[in-house]
């Protein structure tokens, strides 16, 4: 276990999960997947989100993400897992299992299916961190599968409690990301960290104060992420902006694929992990079942625009 | 078990799960509340649905309500049970596990969390179709929790290959739900399961070509909802209008909470079980955790509603 | 002017406004259509509401319009105009413009484009029928146009203070149109006119205890809505449903149009129009600018719906 | 009427409208606010938008405010103006009065009310240009209040076209509005202006190649609007995040009123104007008819506020 007392920093890929074309858990991939993002440079990784496909997984297939990825890191830099699931009972069984796993943090949506209220999301994070002990909580604020966006002034509240240690905001609403910043400065939370979930503004999001990027485009270049994180912690705007200029049109991967037949999700994941099938990291790309996967035409589509990143 | 090669229609409530202070199934309390429902003329009981809060409960706690259901209903009505969760491989544990205790049906919701496409529905419901077997399947639409709604022509589409033997509407669209009546009729679909999951439309319903009511409302009034059902069969329309006038007045229990300290499905919820609690059917009126529950007040205000409906 | 004492009811189509190629209104079409509805046996007609593209005329042409309408008419029926816009001092042009023409009564929808709250929109109303004097005016609640349901307390409210003689309900929510009525009961308003703007649920709405209907549909065929209401009023609801069931499978002219080029307004628009052209009421389907108008095939795809529904 | 073949560039504040106890435009306020403007140092100033509450006035009322704007101006800067109604004829009688008034561009939305298609919007912008000639169109992409995102597409199709000189976006979508940019780019459309609507992400939108802002709160505090562009463009980007942190904390006035007894719009624009006049710039704080107005103590509840920003 890597040391978790340090901030959560800079550029944590949610990795995907790669599967073999029956839909187990490919851990051979996954471990090629986690040294590509190593080599990278990658500050951490989050395993069993929302790209990680994590809510299609059985528990035993979330159980070999985790016990693969504990072991390939080796502890070089923070794991952290998703432990998403609809209510608070659920969800602690999830804890438990990635408590044991050992990993280094653990990422919570609110509760989802059933509407819930703030005041209950509260409960749910509350007991959640007593059963995680010593280990680091982050709120993962996802309304578009969530269904409910966290408000920052819960976020707040539950950081001045000492509930959770940072937040990864994947709402795509910068002013609300930004009423966070100024608000952790007023209230003297430097310890806690604010992450965005976004690819496309991370250079922004980095100039107003947030401490780094949970990318799903980081699983196909990590480097690249890295890169714009450096130049920007560097205060070299310019060479940050052109960065995320480059990654904000590799990021078009996802609409190559036609919607028409699949979903969204199925889109952007399938091309990620089209990407890194190209890249020659992960043997399969197919997605999670039931999704739609891309056909030869849409994946071979996908290379041009690797090219055209300077991807090879 | 019961015989399932029958069609489903009549009245069958999602039952609530009663639940201890501790939150653990009061199966006590659930074994009243089947006699209740029993006694009260039902023609099926639904469990583990959104009114079960199944997606509340472990897979541990949703093991009890279904042992406990089968074995109290003892083959004297069809058994439903609610195999609610994220993807089609966590949806299919469930129904594993529903089978082996025994139960009469599966209901199945879209996969949620992620975005899926209509054709990434219909593979999810053609695969756990065929683990089901012989065990009939149940569309389960609910827009408002799973994020999409079936389209009318996937559910058409899904019944004449004979994934689905039914449909439960929760979508609230009185439209929709028409069409699909009207396009059983054309396509000779006749032994195919039409009901509807609203509490306060179930005459007009029936008096459009409907098969039958699965009200949450029936929790705490389910002679209410057969002496509606038997009067719309029986075509007096006048009787069916007055007792679902009645109900339309009843179900304004859910309103009593205040909506500023809990969630809607709290307060909804908390209605039912405080009705039942009310009317000595369970013994704690606690909805499942984070959700708030009702406090003295607001369960006490529930009284004259009840009364008022003429339920002592 | 008609006798506008009396409460409405029945059928009231909101009728399209026919136009020349050059956009103009077709007086000539429109006085047509006048003729057809009333030969048809409807109770009254609407004019400039959603149908009659009330908001994409200029002033000078809704003067046009409600002229025409009024003298065509001639007291037969009475005239309600829609005074469509986006603020009370807007509106209330409108309403004089309209009490000069003579019209018989008003449709007035909450303030849109800005944000309001239920006690703005009060004040919008009571403002708007003291301008109105004695001619009654009717809340048209559309919140997929106004952007704002008009909720049931409001309307009630209205009621009550005698600043509405009535609502007409786009809104496609059956529950809220039911607690409407019940309400209204309740509350002893029993000259308040309940109408709703459902093309496909007028049966089931008439027998809980709805006045009348505004359908769109009823542009193309009056007569079956009369036969309908006739019917449902007799109290034969197989024979309400039977023609219920009709008109829904007519209503099917508005998926004829290619979406992936035109808006939904003008595939539905479109239909009506292109119905009254080829059953020789209307000269020209076009609809306002700048919608995009069906073309040749899709026209003549509606024909064969119409001959399915015996309209020649 | 000032040189219009310059591109639109810097602070360009949507002006609101004072209005009189009795509801109508107070041009001596008006004037008065124009001159607080230009002494702030603004590069244009935008009326009868949003903010200046345009759908709330009529047509009368719209007249006053051009006239008076383009007579106080005086060609110092260029005078925008909003054309906003439901359809393009509607909006084409506005083009008309507004070029009448002499004002030097016009400020254009998608129709609204009717559902439209992005075919439907681009027949909608290429008539008005047409009409518009020389005086150059502006798309105002403001999806909350018109009911539908301008594509990205759309919007570099019709600079393509030169039907629009430029963009103001008030989607509050950042990812769209830096396509919008990187797209301009790559076409090589340098003269095509894209301005932003966001008070509070304007360093961020600077940063990335957004040429000016249209502020809402520019109205209270237009020097530091100005202060923010100029430290922006010097390449101070520290300077420019204190400043739009300030501006930031003083954008919430608008949180100040009481949400459950008035919309948005009203706590919004009620708190602009009531900052206005607490600083002597215009005499009544009145919002239009319906708005509820803010209360005394609400008011009063803004001074700490533009006090803590340091305006007096």
């Amino acid at each position: 276990m890597s040391d978790t007392s340090a901030q959560l920093t800079g550029v944590v890929p949610p990795l995907v999960t790669p599967l073999t074309p029956e839909y187990d858990v490919d851990t051979t991939s996954l471990a090629r997947l986690i040294q590509y993002q190593l080599t990278g440079g990658v500050d951490g990784v989050f395993v069993l989100g929302t790209s990680g496909e994590g809510t299609f997984l059985t528990d035993e297939q979330r159980q070999v993400v985790l016990e693969t990825t504990v072991a390939e890191v080796a502890g070089q830099v923070p794991v952290l897992a998703g432990v998403i699931d609809t209510s608070t009972a659920r969800v602690g069984a999830h804890v438990s299992a990635a408590l044991k796993a050992g990993v280094d943090g653990l990422v919570v949506t609110a509760p989802f299916y059933a509407a819930t209220h703030p005041a209950e999301i509260e409960r749910h994070f509350v007991r959640l961190a007593s059963l995680a002990g010593d280990t680091p909580l982050y709120a993962y604020d996802i309304p578009s599968r969530a269904g409910t966006k966290l408000p920052a002034s819960l976020v707040l509240s539950l950081a001045e409690q000492g509930v959770i240690a940072g937040v990864k905001d994947s709402s795509g609403q910068e002013t609300s990301l930004r009423q966070l910043v100024l608000s952790r400065r007023e209230a003297g939370l430097d310890g806690f960290a604010i992450m965005t979930g976004s690819e496309v503004t991370v250079d922004s999001s980095l100039a107003f104060g947030v401490d780094g990027v949970v990318p799903g485009l980081g699983n196909v270049d990590p480097a690249g992420y890295v890169r714009l994180f450096d130049a920007a912690t560097a205060g070299d705007a310019a060479a940050a902006r052109a960065e995320q200029d480059r990654l904000f049109r590799l990021f078009e991967i996802i609409n190559v694929a036609d919607r028409s037949r699949m979903g969204a999700s199925s889109a952007a994941l399938g091309a990620f992990k089209a990407g890194l099938h190209l890249l020659g990291v992960i043997d399969c790309p197919i997605t999670a079942y039931p999704c739609i996967p891309l056909d030869e035409a849409e994946i071979a589509a996908i290379r041009p625009l690797l090219d055209r990143a300077g991807l090879h």
